[in-house]
């Protein structure tokens, strides 16, 4: 470890405190992008805490939630790019929060909060990697380019398209995206791509007003209209029925095969956190891990009728649900979405209306670029264990939308352990020990970015 | 028509006014069962109508909601038995009503409430009726006990204990149902039987929690579990799937095609009430009449998953679905249970738990009954039109519950009209001139009971 990494390590660690306190502060205001509470006051925050640290923050309006871009010149013109949101996930279901998700509580070690892992604690695990570099190094000696979205957890409808329209104000040579940190058992974890997703709601109408149930025998039911066109989605054994729905999606390659041998196994640990009897497909073992090659047809949610206390004899008119298609690479959305369409008229479904709710496109990084081996080497460093590869990432991220017009690499680096950080979920938190780490581990490669040739 | 029939139409035509406000006041009342809302306060509204007319009313306690018994004895020890409910249906959903509904509002001769026909309205018109008997005979010539209970509209789940607890109370020679009325066009209708219902919640649990969609290849989807359950239930033509659940079901004997075949087309009116584009199984005309021999398997409602706006990217670990089985003479909704449970443990779903919301035994009159005669004819007189006699109602009752135990016919006659009063839907009502009408054919009812040997 050189003596600047010792000095960076030292900074992070005695303004420790400062900096839960910052993620506690920005998790205290909700930011919903999915009903809009919050979101507003949000950005204004973030805008405040780039601006602290003298970046030239620009407010960069979109059709949707705001975009904030902070910039700030370093030594060299080489430009790191730390993509990340202010917006997160509804906290629904309440009661099942410890402690009110809007009320960031330390206990055990650990921040809980929504928001506190995704994405304001790796928000502010960047923020305060670039003060120990400045601290330590004066002027930072690459040029830094911060772009922080609110409308990640609702698909990012309008990155492309900012992304599109903002080139210039964009150059940059690499980016490090919104979410990292280590394995269960704390190897640096390095992720080359993610999938992608098509999420549309699918809605029918059978009457023009719910009905006596006593009509049942003639009267169709919205209800199970929509069971028999889900059911036509997928077969018995979990394969997606839609014509033509695999023509695009990869095989694993070789080196995907080896990056997934070395992942650690997941069994045990999803059983415990989940409580799951059976695994789609009754999947187990190593082929948990190779299936996120599959792409996937999920209900989010599903509603129709009288869903209160006891009963109420009715034949509902309506019925709606929610489904997310993740798609490999290199699946694209809106082919999906055609083919979904061709599928429901074939199968009789006309009457039943699509509704895009959002679309992403999947994502590869190239194995053997500079900035991978970098944040490789680097994480190797600061956590003393050899780093983890993981070839493809179940979830979705807008990475598309920066890697296709900027032709630069995505990389990970962040705070987060295993899967352990309850996103999306009730009792979400970091560690603050992950979290400091985390700050560490970006600190370097924000110091050593600009050596890459 | 004789003088004291004269007599009778005269009182109820000079006090409609008091009838309409009576049962507005009964109907601002909110006493929904489902619910428990106002229950209380109803039974007691219900209780004090009673008293005021010299009825000995006692509240007998049930396990649920309290029924409320009304006795008087009449010029004759033959009793005929009034069964009606205070409860209400769940006034949801509120937006589609054009006034509140529990604000009853007088409009283009219609009264509009919650309960203004289901069944608070049909029980007044019985108390009108009672009013004039007195008023022009003085003594009414037979007995006459009002059974009106609190739990119908769940499924009157303590009203067979009630009666079996009550049988001494209960001794009678006849009863009039709950409700009644005329065709669409003022055919007055009488029908013979009713369906039974069993209703129950299926719920399944995948996970102990929630979790991201970014895991929708390994972790199992509750929804989709759910979806693949109900499927089973059902083949492509809408037969029910369940081992056995036809077998205690009666085939159409010719009494009931000659009545089917006396009952007016409803298909034109269904398609504009409901907005129909295509019935079940395709159905049309007279078999639309005739299907309501088919037993059904309705969704009343499903919920899984997130709702709300916009998107959330979970696998819901829970899915919930409340279902009604229609259930033909003589069906037996504890058997139908015991073979839900076999059928979904056969197909695999050993995990989908049933919860019994409600259960009510079929119901079939005998055609040759004098009491059926009385009602005819009387009908005839009022109405003026040749009697509609519907072999079997599509809707549940616990006719059953009184039937079996105290042996003695029951009958309909009350003052709805069609498939028109909007029951358990927004804006149900009674029309005024269909009220009246409706009071005087019970007025008859009561006043030639005791003749009948």
């Amino acid at each position: 470890m050189t003596e600047r990494d010792q000095q960076l390590d030292r900074y992070l660690q005695e303004n420790l405190e400062n900096y839960i306190q910052e993620t506690a502060t920005l998790c205290a205001q909700p930011s919903i992008s999915a009903t809009g509470e919050g979101v507003e006051s949000c950005a204004e925050l973030v805008a405040a805490l780039l601006e602290q640290r003298n970046f030239r923050v620009e407010r960069v309006e979109t059709p949707g939630n705001p975009v904030i871009v902070g910039h700030l010149s370093g030594a060299s013109h080489r430009t790191l790019l730390c993509y990340n949101h202010y917006d997160v996930q509804p906290p629904e279901p309440l009661e099942l929060w410890t402690t009110p998700p809007f009320e960031p509580t330390l206990r055990g070690g650990a921040l809980y909060a929504r928001g506190a892992k995704d994405d304001k604690g790796e928000l502010v695990a960047r923020l305060a990697a670039f003060d120990a570099v400045r601290a330590v190094y004066g002027e930072p000696p690459c040029s830094l380019l911060f772009v922080v979205e609110g409308e990640e957890e609702i698909g990012s409808p309008h990155m492309p398209q900012f992304v599109e329209d903002n080139r210039e104000r964009l150059q940059c040579h690499g980016a490090i995206w919104e979410t990292g940190g280590t394995t269960i058992d704390g190897h640096p974890e390095l992720w080359l791509g993610c999938r992608g997703v098509l999420a549309v709601e699918l809605s029918v109408e059978t009457l023009s007003k719910d009905a006596h149930s006593g009509s049942a025998h003639i009267l169709p039911n919205a209800a199970w209209r929509l069971t028999r066109a889900l059911s036509s989605l997928k077969d018995a054994n979990d394969r997606i029925r839609i014509a033509g729905f695999y023509d695009q999606a990869v095989a694993l390659s070789e080196a995907d095969r080896r990056h997934l041998a070395t992942l650690p196994d997941m069994e045990k640990r999803l059983r415990e956190v989940y409580g799951v009897e059976e695994f789609v497909r009754g999947l187990s073992g190593a082929d948990l891990r190779s299936a996120v090659f599959e792409p996937t047809c999920n209900i989010q949610g599903l509603q129709s009728g009288y869903t209160g206390q006891g009963m109420k004899t009715v034949i509902p008119a309506v019925a709606r649900v929610k489904l997310d298609f993740r798609l490999v690479p290199w699946q694209d959305p809106d082919d999906i979405l055609d083919k979904l369409r061709t599928h429901l008229d074939r199968e009789g479904f006309h009457d039943v209306v699509i509704s895009k709710l959002g679309a992403m496109w999947p994502y590869k990084a190239d194995d053997n670029d500079p900035l991978v081996a970098l944040v490789r080497q680097s994480g190797e460093e600061v956590y003393g264990k050899a780093s983890v590869v993981t070839p493809l990432l179940g979830g979705s991220s807008p990475v598309y939308a920066f890697h296709r017009p900027l032709n630069i690499p995505v990389v990970s680096a962040g705070i987060g352990y295993g899967m352990e950080n309850r996103l999306h979920a009730p009792d979400e938190h970091i560690r603050i020990d992950d979290f400091l780490q985390g700050c560490r581990h970006i600190s370097r490669i924000m110091a050593r970015f600009d050596t890459l040739s």
